[in-house]
């Protein structure tokens, strides 16, 4: 467990790691200006008012010149976590960012853990849990999709509707709470049947936010599709022709290392997670017993199976891979790609039930594009817009549906007619489950787990 | 040639590639604040003053929100480039500073060229171009030595004295000009004896700054340092010994990547750099002749020779190869290692003249140290105060030349008794040399050059 001093002086190189033109270095804590100013030359911070950036230089302790900088004081509770915050804009050099921290660590400032600034944004009472959550979930996005839930979260729609369901289920259970004062004169505070109307429509909400998961899940970490079928099928043709725009896209713009998007695709706003299925072999008119078992364990992590069918292959070995997809496909959104339309027309196969065909060839742009729509449309992802609520998160998925069976047990309660005692100890477990979403109630271990996987000066 | 447009807005990914907690894009040109205000749903652009940062949204052309960012305005000519600028600090997902870039295009800017501000910056007349050049050395800089001429150099203490120098050799070439005016009457404006005090002192300044080119060459580059010796030697425990500490500190402060670092050190604040020689080898008491030419010729481009030599080894194969590194290292600092000094007494060897000795153990800290030590001291660069000049640019040390040459035939000259019209022509040689430096003369091809060599965003 990572322990946290919330009223230390905590700094952090904020900007990604490398070599760049400027590097941003942020501190915070009550003492921040204090820190910095012990290693500054120019305007007197204690006198700068808040949002102001100043030009001046950071010295090492000796007081020879590290760097020019610029500097930002943002005041509590003015500031991203409510605390003094001074953010210093220096040259880009790996070096000198490694200076600055060192010369700030030895002014009295301490190396941040990950996520810790924000962490202080949630004590401080600046966001509550699922908004901080978000800011990671936005660092870490990589699509519109995916983006724009991370940004609805971020800005507090998801706890907003949480909340409000949350403070009538408070009141309820105060009534309930204060008829048990009265239990010997038998009287009712909390209406039963307003009751059960609040507790329905808690149970219709937070049902409908739990089914939001599996959708959010494909938006936040990719819809998964599996690219089966013969190794000269042209499946790693077919994969490069989906990436080589966007490849080339990214590398323009930013000069993305290639790993980051390795196998994955985003179209029209959506991420897709390809998943290497490079095991399907055929040798002599037979499959391969080897890879196709690992093939299929790995089909298994589809929702989209693209089945890549080879025009010039014999007419029986394509009707031979139907079988064999049909069987290990159930339950899978599946899409026969007839390849290679320009040598061969499609082979009449009997195909599985349900499965959309398309023939294209690899090399032709608008074949491709074609393609692309097919697998949005089959995706059949919720148009996420300014106002979606959508889960992704599966710790929150996990208190959701907690909290749904808690309400499930009020509605079978007050049906049943049961005591007001019986029924606040579910209005309590209900409200338990939706508070530790927002952070109302929660534990270090949680917060540990939680801020944990945050970068280092966010 | 990269054509550049003075007039336009320009945006940049300033901060390092990948994810962080934060990004900077930064825009300038004259239309910078109108172009961002088209994007931007916040408190209004056009109140702002200068250097004032602001909370707000910045969206995409439809409106939507792209993310939640602060933005700081610094009105011309109170900036970096001397222009508008406005800087935008981001959540710091690849994809949000992509799209963060497109929606700024979309809105007027244009993605600005590598060093684009920097070069606004110079042609605004914010600095000359030796300071803008110190610019991408600050960043490129990886030791304290390094890092600290770049910054004399950016704070213009290089550009100072060469000014001063040619203000007043501007100063006498205008009176002796005047004189040639007036060449039927035979006056004489410029005093030619102090006119050549002035000279012997312009070659003397410009001559120290010249040689300090190789001290400042290595200081920005490395110190080339050759480990050779038999491959049981330890060459490679004792290079791994080397790097050991500063490896641990680079990874555990930042993360950085092995590559950048893979065969330099920074000891005692100089880089030394480490010349691979993995090609001398024995075998069957001969040394195999293959790899051996290709390491003498690696051997030729060190400053210092570190011979590591095997205690355990025979007496007869380590007398074998001082005779040949003594035949290799004509010229430059030799020092023997002897290693293993835990297992073995150092072999009695005749040793090659002016070789330094130590007797160490690879895996002793304290060893090491003695061994670094010694390393820094027969390097022998100067110390590196604020104050100090030291020419690291190749570019500065032609012109330099250049331009001692030309005061040399001013000298000359002046001894030789010339006409006013033949001095005249020296100076302005030297003239111009000195002004190519700062940037007083130059041609687009030279700045082209120049600038093509910093990062975008700078």
């Amino acid at each position: 467990m990572t322990h946290y001093l919330n009223n230390d002086t905590i700094c952090a190189i904020s900007t990604p790691q490398g070599t760049g033109g400027i590097a941003v270095v942020r501190v915070s804590g009550s003492e921040s200006l204090q820190a910095v100013a012990r290693r500054w030359k120019g305007a007197d911070l204690t006198d700068m008012p808040t949002h102001t950036a100043h030009l001046g230089k950071i010295t090492f302790a000796d007081g020879q010149i590290l760097d020019e900088v610029v500097l930002t004081v943002y005041r509590a509770p003015h500031s991203f976590t409510g605390e003094d915050v001074v953010e210093i804009s220096c040259h880009g050099s790996v070096w000198i960012q490694q200076q600055l921290i060192n010369t700030l660590i030895d002014a009295g400032c301490r190396l941040a853990m990950p996520g810790e600034f924000t962490r202080r944004a949630f004590a401080n009472g600046h966001m509550d849990l699922s908004q901080a959550e978000a800011v990671a979930d936005l660092i870490a996005s990589h699509s519109a999709a995916s983006h724009r839930v991370a940004m609805n979260q971020m800005r507090g729609r998801f706890s907003g509707e949480l909340q409000q369901l949350r403070d009538q289920l408070l009141r309820f259970v105060s009534l309930i709470e204060l008829e048990l004062d009265f239990s010997e004169e038998d009287v009712t505070f909390a209406d039963r049947g307003e009751l059960t109307t609040l507790a329905t429509e808690i149970h219709s909400v937070v049902n409908r936010l739990a089914q939001s998961f599996h959708a959010g899940n494909a938006i936040k970490n990719g819809v998964p599709v599996a690219i089966v079928g013969a190794t000269n099928a042209g499946k790693s043709s077919l994969l490069n022709a989906l990436l080589g725009d966007e490849r080339a896209l990214v590398s323009d713009i930013h000069g993305t290392t290639r790993d980051v998007i390795e196998d994955t695709i985003t179209i029209e706003g959506t991420l897709f997670r390809f998943i290497d299925t490079a095991g399907i072999r055929q040798s002599d008119d037979t499959i391969e017993q080897m890879g196709i078992e690992r093939s299929y364990t790995k089909m298994e992590q589809a929702q989209i199976v693209l089945w890549v069918v080879d025009n010039t292959a014999p007419v029986d070995t394509n009707q031979h891979y139907a079988l064999l997809i049909e069987s290990h496909c159930q339950g899978k959104q599946l899409i026969a790609v007839f390849n290679k339309a320009d040598v061969a027309a499609a082979p009449k196969l009997t195909l599985p039930d349900g499965v959309r065909t398309i023939s294209i060839s690899a090399h032709k742009e608008a074949d491709v594009d074609r393609l692309r729509q097919l697998i949005v449309q089959v995706a059949a992802l919720p148009t996420v817009d300014d106002n979606a609520v959508i889960v992704t998160n599966a710790r929150h998925y996990q208190a959701l549906m907690r909290a749904d069976e808690a309400i499930g047990r009020v509605i079978d309660g007050l049906r049943q007619g049961l005591s007001g005692d019986l029924l606040s100890q579910d209005i309590r477990e209900c409200l338990h489950h939706l508070g530790t979403i927002t952070g109302q109630i929660t534990t270090d271990a949680v917060l540990g787990e939680i801020f944990a996987h945050f970068c280092v000066g966010k």
